[in-house]
């Protein structure tokens, strides 16, 4: 489909392309595209713009992976559709290894995954050897396998677009979870350390550039504070959109 | 998947998974998923109940339905997976006729809906012949199919889940429109004269009933009322939810 630039929904519906595309390429799920939905439906909440909150979220994410020992990049088939070239730029920035992690484990849309990653740059990608497989506890069997290079010794770990039960898990684990989820009421966003309130595309493209910058880390970040103004972001929306409806 | 019917969100995933199945069996179109995410955020918002507002828009729904002199329920892909029954039970309980009209026109797709309304008991199912086609002014060519003796001379049309652009030009051939619509500041939501805010099986359901008892209609509904209700209603429920987060 050709969508005209002038299509007030232009932006949104280019990023709904992108994961079509990575579904009918294999990268997606199904369910990622149920998911991707639900993500549009929040992101229309929260204005398609990146919030005040959501880049006071990234800096203070930037400053986290900057100061990590062992960052980590989890990218699901959903990420991997959306900004495989931001990923690679976010590692190489902040000096972070990437490691494919699905909900829904499938051999083969990994290496679908791992082939896109590598086409956009990427050196080395974890996850993909049998041998190298732990176990996080908690959580069923096919959902609970980590890289032991990669999110198993990791300590601060970025996880977009991330389901609640896993989240939950790395938790347990002792992991510092930064992840970008638009939905700011969900178990992931709520459990996470750092949540940027934000598109993964937007935010990862903000958060490459302030990895760049940043230099000193900053610790004066609250994520229930920041959380509550994502919240209330979203009803000055409705309220805004309803007035003018 | 089995889904324990302890788990907090069974309603919500036992709907999504009866849209992934339409989607396996060729019922429902790719972007018929995301339209469904959209939805589920929405739900989630709306608090995955039927609300007095929705209610209300029901009665108003039944009493227009009933007093229609040819009503028409336009049945696209996710409608036809979702509540199949339902629809056939609504068009028996209010006199109306089923037509199949899809967002993405595709005659395979259409055949296998009204193979799914026949097996939920549809003794007719228009839209599916070509020499009875008409087309809606002011919509490219395959979005702008109906029947003649359907949509085309319906005073009220039934439209649930349906695209702004549909909306806009039934609005313009002076029909009356009914929706249910999650997203109370979509286009069609905006447009239609009765806006249902409520998931279509819950909805349906209840419509369903609605027309089998009542018998006089009311006129006195007033849709941007409601809209504005059904606004304060997920703001509030932001409110509530990320106070208890």
């Amino acid at each position: 489909m050709n969508i005209p630039k002038s299509h007030p929904r232009f932006v949104s519906l280019s990023i709904r392309e992108k994961i079509v595309k990575g579904y009918n390429d294999g990268l997606v799920a199904k369910e990622g595209l149920l998911a991707h939905g639900r993500g549009e439906a929040f992101d229309y909440l929260v204005g398609e713009k990146t919030t005040k909150v959501a880049r006071y979220a990234i800096k203070a994410a930037a400053a986290k992976l900057l100061s990590a020992e062992n960052p980590v990049i989890s990218v699901n088939g959903n990420v991997a559709a959306l900004c495989p070239k931001e990923i690679v730029q976010l590692a190489k920035a902040a000096n972070a290894k990437i490691e494919v992690n699905l909900f829904y484990h499938d051999e083969s849309r990994k290496k679908k995954i791992e082939k896109s990653l590598k086409k956009a740059g990427a050196k080395q990608v974890l996850g993909m050897n049998p041998r190298s497989y732990r176990k996080i506890g908690g959580l069923d069997s096919p959902r609970r396998i980590i890289d032991k290079d990669g999110i198993f010794v990791a300590d601060v770990v970025l996880v977009p677009l991330e389901d609640g039960d896993r989240t939950e898990a790395l938790k347990k684990m002792g992991k510092d979870v930064i992840t970008f989820d638009l939905n700011p009421l969900s178990r992931t966003a709520q459990m996470a350390d750092i949540t940027i309130v934000d598109n993964v595309i937007r935010g990862m493209r903000l958060l490459v550039s302030a990895c760049k910058k940043s230099k000193t880390a900053k610790n004066n970040f609250n994520n229930k504070k920041s959380l509550s103004s994502a919240i209330s972001e979203i009803k000055n929306n409705l309220k805004r959109r309803g007035s003018l409806a």
